[in-house]
């Protein structure tokens, strides 16, 4: 009877402990992604706008943005090695960020930093700038850094780093870009996947 | 009596499940800790110092740094858009690293890459250089991304990579900077958060 | 007999719990490894090859490159700060990517992106670029961002970001290079230590 006894118990604890371990397991990956989220789940999301007027040599005032460099010829003067895609330009931003489409809507921070055109025949360009936020809801900085192949609807931009209320933070950035009262709208929507 | 008996041992049973349970889930999140620092306990701290030299025209031999770029004009003709805050301005650097504010102190290394002025209408930079360390005490490179409001006293700026000592590392610098015998001298503090 | 029967149980109750809690610790671990792996086993690989050919001002069909900006002397002239050593000069480039040495194998896709030469007496860049594959194996891109010092015979590269198939991976870039039939040919080895 005892060694039945101890079949009866033990299978009682063999089914707890196998419980447990499933539940455990489970508590330990789900505390792992509570920390540094996974995909599908994005643990903070974000969708902004930002607007781009490139300086024309008449609109200091309005420009929001300016080429800064191009390809340089082998006598040392600048040439234009691929004139219809820009390759080879280097442009500087400082664009406002919106929560719509509207360029006069009130800031909610700043879009700051460079793109390049880095394709010879067809347009795309390498982004290396960061949100700079300073809103009710958000404070802090975010770095965008890679690839934008702008000829598709939508593109993913990794998003590498960030400060303040983007604390470490790592995730992706989808954007699209229509032409909104004659200025370029690009809109970011952020999906984070590892805050902290 | 089998009843209560099977209650009492089942007692004992869930008693240690449940402490078994409590005591794996934080043992699987301290791993998960160990291998990846979260906040607040960095994994690994640095406190260096950079020293810039900007390039006037007449300092070649001292400069560590130039100018490489500026906004063009529609004409082609390199153009002053913002004048005040040198927006558009591309700056490369190779500066050296040291553990202390004077820059004659045996360097550690060197900061190198390039600054851009982003903003239009007051002080800010885009950040994009790795100091490539080599001492007794750290070998290997550290990446640094991201915006930098010099105008605030101290600014957060991400640290999204690292080779060598820092394999993998990520983490966030504290700058901030002073004028120290004519040049700019800036002080790094880094904090790694995330560690391998 | 029932302390004896209870110790028996118990030991065998605790036994079975030790068990489950080194099981479920390692499992824990294990889940933990699985979706974003630790050094000394990449949880992905790849080795390719990227090809450039420098703008010289005759080869503009050819070239993949360009040299967009350079120091600027205290007169506003282009000047050679460091003529040795390139320093300052930022190149932009649009490289086929391929599985071999050969220029002429099928790419499947571009390096683009930029490099600065960042050293005032040695050879050294900053890179600042993306793979944007588009083959039958790999569609994505992932970004490189750090110091390059191309003295060394194999140079380590941060790779902070990724899209596609790429999505949040980081890991680390091993580069060399060789010319081969008159072209800068850098073969680039990843291993990813963060996939997801």
């Amino acid at each position: 009877m005892k060694k039945t006894h101890i079949t009866h118990d033990s299978l009682l604890l063999i089914l707890l402990v196998a419980a447990t371990f499933f539940f455990t397991s489970s508590s330990a990956t789900s505390r792992n992604t509570d920390s540094k989220k996974k995909p599908l789940v994005p643990c903070k999301k974000l969708d902004l706008y930002f607007h781009d007027i490139l300086y024309d040599g008449h609109n200091a005032a309005n420009a929001t943005s300016s080429i800064v460099a191009s390809p340089v010829g082998g006598s040392g003067t600048r040439t234009a090695l691929s004139p219809s895609f820009h390759f080879g330009d280097v442009i500087v931003f400082d664009d406002p960020v919106t929560l719509d489409k509207n360029i006069h809507s009130t800031p909610v921070g700043r879009a700051q930093g460079s793109y390049i055109f880095d394709a010879k025949s067809t347009y795309s360009v390498w982004l290396g700038f960061a949100f700079v936020l300073n809103s009710a809801d958000y404070k802090g900085c975010i770095t965008f850094a890679g690839a934008e192949p702008v000829t598709l609807k939508t593109r993913d931009v990794p998003v590498v780093g960030g400060t303040g209320d983007f604390f470490m933070h790592r995730g992706i950035a989808t954007t699209s870009d229509e032409v909104v009262d004659g200025h370029l709208c690009v809109r970011v929507q952020i999906r984070f996947y590892e805050c902290y």
